[in-house]
């Protein structure tokens, strides 16, 4: 059950982008579960990967092919995430990345694969790689949706989106789409974004571009505080609209596409929380009046992990003592808890460290109803600000990530 | 439904401590909700309270008590924790202390209060002082398992075990009690636990060996990673078999009484996670090849706090790559994930970062039946090693926070 999402939008092609969506029965019949991107010889790359130590066969192929040479093609398998599965691993993530290779005429590196799936089986690279000369025939301009759809494993909707902005006259296009947070499906695990605009621009200034907007969208979710073995966001910019790349980070056309993929990627991200597994409610948890941004981030995570208050939320029941308790223990230095103040939505529930005078539980009974809530804790310390993004803890998150294998 | 949980013992008395268990009606009737504790005058205590910053009104009395004088006098009432609730809060638990000072007659400093129930609501003080009169009349010697379950609130069953050991032919006795851990139980909140021997022990090395204690038992305990505003643990040395305070912590005296404080407390703590919400598994996270204690304990949490981990095991899923996931987003620095092995029970399931070539399925499933499991973590770098103990994340889990309040 998703909590807000809207259906996905005819999404606009990026010129310098074509894209196939095929069957491979990687681990389902009847299942388009292989998308092939192939990005135009201007295009530019940039990328962010999981943090996570057991990090999956193809981020660190990835990772490697990105520090070689520019990629033209992106390969990203559902039904299996190569992950947890050692130099076997490695190699059949290398023999795909091969043979589309050898088939388009291209060096390996500028392969990029990506795979999502379940974690510790064997990857059938073969059905992959049999797979790949119908996909290199069938590539199209208009083909994102299909690819939204295309790169889902347990998500219960395709998730995407398309900006157009205007910068000096000209008008640029950014689209992108993602699938599942972080391990919110733990073993058709997760999240994978692709983002592409027209634009061209310097690689390390759309790296930056990159890493600052994640900063603020997929580094600010949190679904159960894990983190997957292979999450990765990509961003290409296809320079179809002017041969000359952007290099000036203060520059209007820079300043115009970071606030694009910012805007983009938060939503996107948000998306994801929407869909988060037996998700009922979207919770926004904004702490403000912090000293730094680490300790805005480790209040509001605080907030954002503690399975008590997320079954509150769930539960709709306005237990603020849960929330003061989440986040006295957020390891904030000296906190002066009488100087804390919390709303629900707009309806003050915490002052001075207790209780609003004011505050009576139907009012927050009222608030907890809606299916989107903000958290607004004030730490009365300084100026700085922070927000994250979850979801509530329902029986049936329980009930997913305990049947998931049976 | 609790793992594992003997029914209490017959608690051994402590010469040099009286308690009484008697009806105040805190918050409900016919319940015998205040426990008193009175303390021969040669009594040393120590103390180890909650880290949370949003602290209970008794947390801080008890502390400022502590630092003043020696204590005659614990108090304790279940029904309200007494915290979230600002001045007023400190207010009220003064006056307890004050009350049963002057009926006492002794100074308001030597009683320490502690209050465990719901958060938030104003603490009925009156109610607790006028069941002073008959806590004091009622004192006796051999209440230790009235009491054990007069700190009850959610608690499935009472907690407590005694120690009997002899040093230089001469024999001491160890008794403790124990109720709900850390937020297992939210607005009747918070891990209260009571030790006290007959052994003279010097302050100072009395709260060495609580603080020593409380590392590797209370402090390696987890249900959901949430802490509580009122966690408190009391060790009382009466003095009542010597009068000079043992004060050398290389003695044999104080050696045998910090194995058996140590040994005490972990099963208390131990008795507290087989009582934790809706568990159905008693799991140790035993990792050990760290560099150090800390990157152990990181680990031993990142997997006993994932709620994908938690409800694989609530289903008996030997799902090891949620173990694996977990294990590479604990922090450690430069893990390199070729030497970690995991086992559970003795069957090995990882070896060089992927799965044990010799792992079947049947066979991980075979030990996910049992509802005591270790979880054995060889990290592969070091000589360190930690332990860290939970429970499962089951239905109940989410229907017992979800529906605490309605």
């Amino acid at each position: 059950m998703a909590v807000g999402l809207e259906p996905l939008p005819a999404l606009k092609p990026i010129a310098g982008v074509r894209i196939a969506v095929v069957e491979a029965g990687v681990r389902y019949k009847n299942r388009r579960d292989l998308v092939l991107f192939e990005l135009a010889a201007s295009s530019v790359t940039a990328a962010v990967f999981t943090q996570n130590a057991f990090c999956a066969a193809p981020v660190h192929v990835a990772r490697h092919h990105l520090d070689v040479a520019a990629p033209r093609y992106l390969l990203i398998n559902t039904g299996n995430a190569n992950a947890g599965t050692g130099q076997e691993g490695l190699v059949h993530c290398r023999h795909t990345c091969n043979a589309l290779a050898k088939l388009a005429g291209e060096p390996e590196w500028t392969v990029l694969p990506f795979s999502t799936g379940v974690i510790g089986e064997t990857l059938p690279a073969q059905r992959i790689v049999d797979a790949l000369p119908q996909a290199l025939q069938g590539l199209k301009d208009t083909a994102w949706n299909e690819a939204a759809i295309g790169i889902m494993t347990t998500d219960t909707l395709p998730k995407g989106g398309s900006r157009q902005f205007e910068v000096a006259g000209q008008m640029y296009t950014l689209t992108g789409i993602a699938k599942g947070a972080g391990m919110i499906r733990p073993n058709m695990a997760t999240m994978l974004s692709f983002l592409a605009t027209d634009m061209a621009v310097d690689k390390s200034l759309l790296q930056s571009i990159l890493s600052q907007a994640t900063q603020s969208s997929f580094n600010r979710i949190t679904i159960d505080g894990d983190t997957s073995t292979n999450d990765a966001c990509v961003l290409v910019a296809t320079g179809a609209i002017h041969a000359t790349p952007i290099t000036d980070a203060s520059s209007e056309e820079a300043q115009a596409l970071s606030v694009q993929v910012q805007s983009l990627m938060l939503e996107l991200a948000q998306m994801i929380v929407r869909d988060g597994e037996g998700a009922t409610k979207f919770i926004t948890v904004h702490v403000l009046g912090g000293g730094n941004t680490e300790e805005c981030c480790d209040v509001a995570y605080a907030v954002a992990h503690s399975p008590l208050v997320k079954t509150a939320f769930f539960a709709s029941d306005p237990n603020w003592g849960r929330i003061l308790a989440a986040i006295g223990r957020a390891g904030v230095p000296a906190l002066d808890v009488n100087k804390v103040q919390v709303w629900l939505n707009d309806l003050r529930i915490c002052w001075l460290g207790a209780a609003d005078p004011e505050y009576r539980e139907a009012l927050g009974a009222e608030v907890m109803k809606a299916s989107e809530i903000t958290v607004r804790i004030d730490l009365g310390r300084g100026a700085f600000e922070d927000r994250v993004y979850t979801c509530d803890f329902s029986y049936d998150y329980v009930k997913i990530n305990a049947d998931y294998r049976s």
